[in-house]
């Protein structure tokens, strides 16, 4: 490691500060996500809604293309977290007939699902990591 | 929109600022791994390192139990950051003994990748989105 130039230990220091920004984010989004959750299920709100997903996505395409990350990667990535955010409601879902709403109203796929599903990141619920 | 309640509508632009800010994040990560290849590359380091990158995830793990967030979730977003990055390398490697290498490090599977790989965010390498 000592050997290794400057240049690339500072970098290395700097991933390191951006990863650590992004688990931060990343868990203030599933408490946001959860309460909204918890808040629909209140109002008898349905748990989709994919016209606002959406938006959702094409806003982040913009966002992410002028910061000069690529926009398929952006819109990949708010699918992966949809899809966690689903697999959690999914797993945490007692009764059946609403996981088979929320499929239907996405198509069954992630990018459909709702951003917004109530989540619990910190419950073991997939041991196996699926 | 309008008849929505006023907590979900502030909690939706609570979400739409966290996605902005790591997608933000997400950009200067791949910036700076972009640096990283170009400079491993340079001094005639091998792409890969799965010390470092073990060491990453078991780090990242510690901060997400500590945030909230669920450890096996944020296991799941650096290997798939990690894998995007592998991605990009890959498709712009020239030489295919350079991906076969990389490969072999870290037995073919993303979360062995080479978390500073270099990256190329723009570029409209993988249209299909594989």
């Amino acid at each position: 490691m000592s050997d290794l130039p400057p240049d690339l230990v500072n970098l290395r220091s700097s991933i390191d500060n951006i990863d650590a920004a992004l688990v931060h984010l990343l868990a203030e989004r599933f408490k946001a996500t959860q309460r909204v959750g918890e808040l629909k299920a209140a109002v008898g709100l349905p748990p989709a809604d994919p016209v606002r997903e959406e938006r959702q996505i094409a806003r982040l395409r913009g966002l992410a293309d002028e910061a000069g990350l690529d926009p398929q990667f952006a819109e990949k990535f708010i699918t992966f977290v949809i899809a966690e955010v689903i697999r959690h409601h999914e797993a945490l879902t007692t009764g059946p007939a609403d996981a088979g709403a929320a499929a239907g109203e996405t198509g069954g796929e992630a990018p459909g699902g709702n951003i917004e599903q109530p989540a619990a990141p910190r419950a073991p619920v997939d041991p196996a990591r699926q």
